[in-house]
C-alpha cells in the first residue's frame, strides 16, 4: 500500500459545494502534488434523498474527475448522519442519552443498537459500493466515522447491557458482590430490578455500562466490515477514522471507543489528529496520536485520514508549520497525509474549520505550501515509504483506567489521559521513542522499559505478566495510582500497589493534595519503601517528610521504579533524565524543541526526521548519510542549521 | 407632544402597593416637578382576576388622583403577564423553548401565536382602553411591553416556520442549496421532512428561525396597534417600551426583536435604558441606546419610559448621577424621562431595584436629587423640548449580523454587539455624534462617513448601494468580519469583502486569533492591499508582516476604510483620532469623560449639553451663548467649570 | 448516657465488606479504647433483598461480635435509602424535583410524602427492630439519616402545600396580598389557580415552599419516633444524624430542615461535622456545627455521629490533627466521637471519603492516633463526661431568614451562612463562647450579648422580645439586613431596622455594593445616626461620608449596636475587640490559633480545653489546675508549653 510514494490528499465534498468545480478542483490538486481523496462519508442525504431512491450523480462526477487526474479514493460509509427522513420515520432512532431524548440535526446522535437503522445502514452502504465498485481509482474503504456509542441510553441498549451483565455474572447475588451494590441500598434481588443505569451512583456499573458501550462500537464496525468484505477487490483496504479524546484539539486516549479491539475489523489503521498551531504548536499531539494510531495494528503505517489544513480561529498555522507537521506525520508512520479538508464550507457548521482554500475558492498561502510539500514527496518518492520503527520504551493504555478513573469519585477532577500526557509529554520532550500497546498486551519481549502511566483497573494477569516480566530482566515504570482497582473499578483490599509491593519493593495507603509541596502539583502517595529500595525522591514538608515520592528496586533480574506523585513538568524531565538509562533507556543530548524521530523505511535504509518546533537551532550529525530534502552529503560531527519549524531528512 | 415642557415622571404601581397612598404618592410627584406616569402595564391578574371578571377600581383611583395633581398618564396593555387562570386554562400557551415546555410563574414566557393567548389580549386591552378613554389625561398608550418571542418553539410556531420557509424558497432543493442542508446529511427530501428547528445545527436555519421570530414580534405589536387604534383620540400616541441587549444592564442592539420594523406600529419610539452607576457610569449606554431610540422614527425624540432610580445594589448612583443621566437622555433627543419607579416593591421579584421611593415610602435622597432636576427642567421648560440632531456618522446596525455571529461557529465567542460596542465606544469618547440606522437602509446621502462595524451578513443591495454611496462622494469606514455572508448566513464563494475589493483596494482569505499581536486584541483579518491602497497600520509580527490591519483606498469621488483587526481600545482610538478628519468628520479637543451633545430644540436655537463624566474639568466656549441651568451669558473663550458629574446647557 | 467514658467508635458497614472480618475489626476497635458503632441506616436492600424477604444475618453477626467485645451499638433505621425493588414498585416514590423526575441510584431522593413509601419504612423499621431489640448493647437508634425533603415537588406534596396555605391564609385575597402575588399578574383568582409552585418567580411563595419543605422532615422525623417508642427500652436513646450546610464541608445553618423543630423527636441531639484538614484546619466548622448541635436539646451534650477519619484527598489530616479535633469536638459539648467510617470502602461512590482502615484494611497511622486516643479517653474516664457550659453570648438564627435571603433577588449572591460565619468566625478567633439560639426565642435572660447575624426575615414578637431585652439592661448586636422583612420575606414599608429605630438610634433606606471602600467588601448600608447614637465607624470615601457604617446607642438600660456593612475580617475583629468589652462580654488575651474553651463536666469541676491549631505556642495558667493528659499540676502563672495541634485540659 502506497508502497511507490506516500499517499497525500484531502477529504473532499462534492456536495457541500456552491458550485460545481470538480474539474478544476482536481487540477489543482494533481498540481500541488496529491494523489488522494476522501469522499462520501457524510452526505446519505444526497445518496438517498427520499428512503428507496438513490442518487449517486455527485459520486460519479467525482471519482471520474479523479481518475482524469490521477487521484485514487477512499470511499466512506455515510452513516454517521442520517437524513432527515429516517430520523422522522423512526424517532427513537436517535439515542435517548444520560441526558434526555435527543434531537434531529447533529451527526453521531443514532441508536446503534437500532433495527431500522442497521436495516438502512445496510441498503445505502450496498448500494454506494455498488455505484463505487466500477472506479478503478477507489483504492480501499472506511466505515463509517469517528464511531462512537453517542451515549446511547435506550431501552434496547440498556436490555442488551442487562444480557451482557447476567452474561457476565450469571446472578444478581455475583453482581452484588462484584460491584458493591449493597452501598446504598442499590443491591439488586432480582435481574427485573436493574434500574435504569442512568441515575446509578455506583462507579463499577457506571464504567462497566460505558465498557459495554464501547462494545457496541466495535460490533457495529465488525459488522459494516462483513458487508463491505462482500463487494471489495482483494487491493482494497478497509480502515476506520478513529479519533482522539477531545479538548479543541486531539488530546488523548479515546474514552468512548476501544480502538485496539475495534481495528480488528480494519485492514490498515487510520485516525485523525488536530492539534494546537501557531505559538501553541508542540507536536505533541502528533506525536502522541501517531504512536497510538501505529500501535492499533501493530506497528504497521498507518493513515491520517484527516489533519488541519488551515484550521479554525486559534489554530491557524504559521508559515512553514503546514510543512512542518505533515513530515512530522511521516515520522510517526503514516504512510498518508489528508487534510480536512479540501474546500472551506461556506455554511451549515464548521465553516470555520477551514480547508486548504479559503472560501473564495482560490489557491492561497496554505495551498502553496501544501503543493510545496507535495513536491517533495513526489521527488522523494520509496525513500520515505513503509516506514516503521522499533521503540525502545512500551506505554500500556487502558480504557478501563480512563473510565475507573472518571468514575472515582476521588474530587480531584482527576482524568486518565491527564497522567498519560504528564509521562508521555516527558517522554516527547526527551525524544524517547514509544509504543502505544493496549492492557491486553501479555508479552512485553523485546522492550527495554515497560511504562504503565495511571494503571488504576489491572486485570490479575496483567499484573503477573508485569511480574514476569521484570523478574526476567525487564524494566518496569509505574506511575501514582497504578494498580489500584482490579477491572471492575474495585479496589483490592490489600497492600498496594497491589501484587507487585515486592517487586516495587514498597507499599503505601495513604494519599493526598500535595499542592504546596516543593515540586508536586496535585496527587501524592505517601509511599513507604522497602529496606533496599532505593529513594529517588522524597517530600520536603514536615508531615511528609518520612515518606517517598519515587522509589527504584530491584526484582529478580530486572528492575521496578514507582512515581508516587504528580511532580512539576520540570521536575520529572530531570528524574526521567537520569532514571532512564539505568533503566535501559538512552538519553540523548537533543531535546524538544528538537524532535528527532528515526526508523527505516521500506527498502530498510535508515531514515531519521529532524523536527524543529521551535527557533532556529543546529543538529550534530553522528553518522554519515544525505540528506534528502536538499540533497546533500553529511559527515560525522557535521552541523546541519535548521531555521525555526524547519524539517530535515537524513538517510543513511 | 410636549412641547411645553420635557414629560419627567415613573412607573406607578398602585396595586404593588402594600396601602393605599395613591394622593400623597401623587402630591409628592407633584412637588417633585414630576408630571407624567406610566401604569397598568404589568398586572393584567388585578384587571381581570377570574376570567371575565373585570376589576378597574385601582386603575380609576390613580387616574383621577394623577388628574387632580396635573400629571398624564401612559396607559400600558397588560399582556407581557398573564394571570394564573388564563395559564390554567390553556396549559400550552407557556411557549415551549429550546429548553423545553414552560412553567408559569415569570413574566414574558407566552406563545405569541396561541389562538388562546390572541383571543383573552384582546378582551382585556378592549375593557382596559374602555375604561381609560374617559380619562383627558392619558396621554398616550404602550403596547406590551419588552415584547420579545420568548423563544417560542411550539408546534404552533413551527408550523408557522414551515410556511415561512415554503413562501421564501419554494421547493426543499432550492433550501437546501440556500442553506447548504446537505451537509451532515441534512438536506431535505419534502417539506414533511423538515425536524423540529431546535435539534438544528445548522447556522442558516437556525438564524433564520430567529429572524421568524423576531417578525412574530412585529406582528404581534402590529396586531395590538390596530385595536388600540379602534379607541384612541387623535391626539393620543401610541408606543413601546424597546429594550436592548442585556449584560446586567442595556449593552446593545436587541437580538430578538427587529426594533426598526416593529416601530412601525408606533407613533413614537419607546425605550427603557438601564446602565452602571457609580465608578461605573460612563454614559455610553445612555449615549447608544438613546441613538438607536431616535433612529427608531427617523431622528424623533423618542420616550426613555424606564431608566434606573436609585438601581440594584452595584448600580446605585453617586450624588449627582441622577441629575447628569437625567439630562443625558435629553442631549441624546429624549422627550420623556420616567424612572423605573416611584416606590421600591416590598416582595416578589425586583424589590432591589429600588424605586425613587425606598421601602420605607420616605422622601430621601434620591427624591431630593430627583426633585431639583424637576424643578429646573419647569424653569427651563420649552427651551430643551422638540431636540434634534443632525450627526455627521450613521453607523448601521444588523440584526441579521447579530444572530449570524451567533450561529458562526467560529470558536472565538464573539457577540455582534461586542464589535458595535468596540466602535461605538471609541466615537463617543472621541465626542462623535452618530445615527444608527437599520440595513434596510439604501440611501446615505446628507452623511459624511457611514460606518458598518460587523456587519456579517449583507445583502447585495446593501453592498450595491454602499458602493454608489462611495463612488458618489461618501465616505464608509467598514470593520473586520462586514461583508462575509449573505443575508443566509452563507459565506460568499469570493473574494473578501464580498463585492467591494475593488473599493476597499485590498482582498484577504486568512485570519485568525491576534492574541499576542502588539495592539490587537482577538479577531485579526491578514489584509492583502493593493498598490495604491494606503496601509493604515500593519501587524508587529514575523508571520503576520506582510499583511495589512487597516487600509484606506479612494474609490470614485470618495474613500473607503477598512479595519481588519480588533485593536486595542486605545489603539483604535488612536487611529480614529487621525483617520475621521481624513474621511469628512471634525474630530475637537474635547474627550470623554467630557462629553458634549449639540443640536437645535422645537424653536430651531442651538442647544449644546456638557456632561462631565468624570472628575472637575473645564469647557472653553466656542461661541457667545447662555448656559442655562446658571442662567448667565458666556463670551467665547470663556471657560465654564464643570465639577464631577455636572451638567451645562449651552443656548445659543 | 455516657457517664463513666466519652463514647468513641465509628460507622461500621459489614455490608460493605469485600470479605466477612467482623470478628478482627472489632478485635481491633477494642484494642484502641472504641467502645461504640453505629450500623444498619444504608443498607435496606441488605436487609430486605426482595419484598417482603427479610435477612438480618450480618446484622447479627456485627451485634454478637461487638457484644463479645463490649461494643455499644446504634442502631440506624435503613429508610434514607430505598431498595431497588422499592423504586420499580412505586415509580413515582421518587421524587419529582425543581430539576423534574427522579432516576433510582442515588440515596434521599425519595418523596417523604408517599404513602407506599411510609408503609415499606414501617415495615422494615418494625423488623429490623425486632432483630435488633434482644440485644442489650444497642444503646439507642438513630432515625434515618441526613433527612431533608429532597426538594420534592410531586403533585401529592403540591397538594399538601396548597392544604397548608389554604389553613394559613384561609382565601386567596389574603394570600395575594401577603405575598405580593399581584406583581407581574401572579394573583390568585381562585385556590385552584395556584401554579405549579416550580415555575414561581415569587420569593414569598417559594420561600413558603421552602418551610413547608422543612416541615415534612420534622413530620417524618415525628413519625419515625412513634414507631421506635413502641419498642425501645427506656434506657434506650433516639437520635438523628443532623447535617449542615455544605460546601465541600459542613458550613453552617443546614438550609433544608428546621432542626431546633425536628430535635424534639430526639432524645438526644446528633450530628455530622466534616471539616477541612492539613494546612486549611482551623476548628472554625467544629465549633460552629458542635455549638448548633448543643443548642439543639437546650445545651445538653449531644452525639457526633460522624466525622471524617482520614477524609478525601483535600482533607487527609497532618499528624496529630485527628487526635485534635477529636478533643475539639469534646470541648464542644460532644458526648460521643464516631468517625465515618471504619474501613475505607472499596467501590460504589465514598471510596475516596477514607475510613479509619486504609483499602488494605490495616492498621496504619490513622488507627494508631485514633487508639492512642481511645487511650487516653479511658484513662481519664469520667473526668471529661458530662461537660456543659454557660456562654455570655447567645446567637439567634434563622431558617426562614436564610430562605428569605436565597430569594431575596438582591443581585449579590450572598447566602445567609456567609453573614452568620462572617460573625461567627470572628468571634470563634477571640475565644468567645456562644450558645445558638433558634429564632423562636423570645427570653434571652442570663445572656450578657444577643446578637442577631443576618436576622432578614423577624416576627414582630422576636422584635418585641429583643427591645424588651434590650430595656431590660441587655445587650444587642446586630447586623446589616436584620430586621428587614417580616416573616413572608416582605419587606417592611417603613423605616429600618425595622421596629428597632429608636433601639438603634439610626435608619437608612440607602444601601449599595462597598467593593472599593476602604475596609468593606460587599454589603453596605449607609446608617443615619441620630444625636446621641456613637458612630463606631464610618466610610472613608467622598460619597458615603455622610454616613455610619456601625453604630452604638444606649436604649432602656441596655445598649445596642449595628454593623451597618461588610466589613474585612481584620476590621470587623478590631472593631469587635474594642466593642464586645463595652457590651458586656470580656475579651481575653488568647487569640485564635489557640483556643480555650471551659465549662464543667458531670461532676462540677471546671474544665478547660486547649486547643492548638497553629505552631507551638505557650499558654499561661490562670488558677491552679491540674493538666489531665500530662496529669501535673500547675499553679497560677506557669507556662504551658503546646506543641503544633497539641491539646491541654486543665481540671480545677
Amino acid at each position: 500500500m502506497f508502497e511507490q510514494r506516500i499517499a497525500y490528499g484531502a477529504a473532499y465534498y462534492d456536495e457541500y459545494m456552491p458550485l460545481s468545480r470538480v474539474e478544476e478542483d482536481m487540477a489543482l490538486m494533481e498540481q500541488a502534488g496529491m494523489n488522494i481523496i476522501r469522499i462520501a462519508e457524510s452526505t446519505w442525504s444526497t445518496w438517498e434523498p427520499r428512503e428507496g431512491e438513490f442518487d449517486f450523480t455527485s459520486l460519479n462526477r467525482v471519482l471520474q474527475a479523479a481518475r482524469r487526474h490521477h487521484i485514487q479514493v477512499i470511499v466512506g460509509t455515510p452513516t454517521y448522519a442520517i437524513p432527515p427522513w429516517l430520523a422522522r420515520k423512526y424517532p427513537d432512532i436517535l439515542a435517548e442519552t444520560h441526558d434526555g431524548p435527543g434531537r434531529y440535526g447533529h451527526r453521531q446522535l443514532m441508536d446503534l443498537t437500532h433495527p431500522g437503522y442497521r436495516r438502512h445502514c445496510e441498503i445505502i452502504i450496498r448500494r454506494l459500493l455498488e455505484a463505487a465498485m466500477p472506479y478503478e481509482n477507489v483504492v480501499g474503504f472506511q466505515l463509517d466515522n469517528e464511531t462512537k456509542p453517542y451515549d446511547t441510553c435506550s431501552p434496547r441498549a440498556q436490555a442488551l447491557f442487562k444480557k451482557w451483565l447476567q452474561e457476565k455474572f450469571g446472578t444478581v447475588e455475583a453482581l452484588n458482590a462484584a460491584f458493591g451494590l449493597a452501598y446504598w441500598s442499590n443491591a439488586l434481588g432480582s435481574w427485573d430490578d436493574l434500574p435504569d443505569v442512568r441515575g446509578t451512583i455506583n462507579g463499577s456499573l457506571a464504567a462497566e455500562y460505558e465498557a459495554f458501550q464501547r462494545h457496541l462500537v466495535t460490533e457495529f464496525l465488525s459488522w459494516q466490515r462483513s458487508i463491505v468484505d462482500e463487494y471489495r477487490r482483494p487491493d482494497q483496504f478497509v480502515t476506520h477514522n478513529f479519533d482522539y479524546a477531545w479538548r479543541d484539539y486531539s488530546w488523548g486516549l479515546q474514552p468512548d471507543a476501544d480502538q485496539f479491539d475495534a481495528a480488528k475489523a480494519m485492514t490498515v489503521a487510520g485516525c485523525d489528529i488536530y492539534h494546537p498551531s501557531a505559538a501553541k504548536l508542540t507536536g505533541t499531539e502528533l506525536s502522541l496520536c501517531g504512536d497510538i494510531a501505529r500501535g492499533l495494528k501493530g506497528g504497521q503505517p498507518f493513515l491520517v485520514l484527516e489533519t488541519q489544513a488551515q484550521g479554525p480561529f486559534a489554530h491557524f498555522p504559521f508559515p512553514g508549520q503546514l510543512r512542518l507537521c505533515a513530515f512530522a506525520h511521516l515520522a510517526n508512520g503514516a504512510a498518508m497525509v489528508e487534510y480536512w479538508h479540501w474546500h472551506s464550507i461556506h455554511n451549515a457548521k464548521e465553516c470555520y474549520w477551514k480547508g486548504i482554500l479559503s472560501h473564495d475558492l482560490l489557491p492561497g498561502a496554505a495551498y502553496r505550501e501544501i503543493a510545496a510539500v507535495g513536491a517533495e514527496l513526489t521527488a522523494l518518492g520509496p525513500a520515505l515509504t513503509g516506514f516503521t520503527r522499533k521503540s525502545p520504551v512500551a506505554i500500556i493504555v487502558s480504557g478501563r483506567s480512563l473510565t475507573g478513573i472518571k468514575h472515582d469519585y476521588s474530587f480531584t477532577g482527576m482524568d486518565y489521559n491527564d497522567i498519560l500526557r504528564w509521562l508521555y509529554d516527558a517522554l516527547f520532550r526527551l525524544n524517547i521513542p514509544c509504543d502505544i500497546l493496549p492492557d491486553t498486551t501479555r508479552d512485553f519481549t523485546g522492550y527495554d522499559l515497560v511504562a504503565v502511566p495511571g494503571l488504576y483497573c489491572a486485570q490479575e494477569d496483567l499484573i503477573a505478566a508485569l511480574r514476569r516480566y521484570v523478574a526476567g530482566g525487564g524494566n518496569l515504570l509505574a506511575t501514582y495510582r497504578s494498580f489500584f482497582c482490579d477491572e471492575h473499578v474495585t479496589i483490592r483490599h490489600a497492600p498496594q500497589p497491589y501484587g507487585l509491593t515486592d517487586v516495587f519493593g514498597m507499599t503505601y495507603d495513604q494519599f493526598c493534595d500535595g499542592t504546596g509541596v516543593e515540586g508536586v502539583e496535585g496527587w501524592m502517595e505517601l509511599l513507604r519503601p522497602d529496606d533496599g529500595t532505593e529513594v529517588l525522591r522524597g517530600y520536603r514538608h514536615w508531615a511528609y517528610a518520612p515518606y517517598a515520592a519515587a522509589t527504584l528496586h530491584p526484582f529478580g533480574r530486572g528492575q521496578a521504579a514507582y512515581l508516587g506523585a504528580k511532580l512539576e513538568a520540570a521536575a520529572l524531565e530531570a528524574l526521567l533524565e537520569t532514571l532512564l538509562p539505568r533503566l535501559g533507556v538512552l538519553v540523548g543530548s537533543v531535546r524538544w524543541p528538537l524532535v528527532v524521530k528515526s526508523g527505516v523505511n521500506g527498502q530498510g535504509r535508515q531514515l531519521t526526521y529532524l523536527l524543529n518546533y521551535g527557533p532556529a537551532t543546529s543538529y550534530t550529525v553522528e553518522r554519515p548519510c544525505r540528506e534528502l530534502r536538499a540533497d546533500r552529503a553529511l559527515a560525522a560531527g557535521d552541523s546541519l542549521a535548521l531555521s525555526p519549524f524547519d524539517v530535515a531528512i537524513l538517510y543513511e
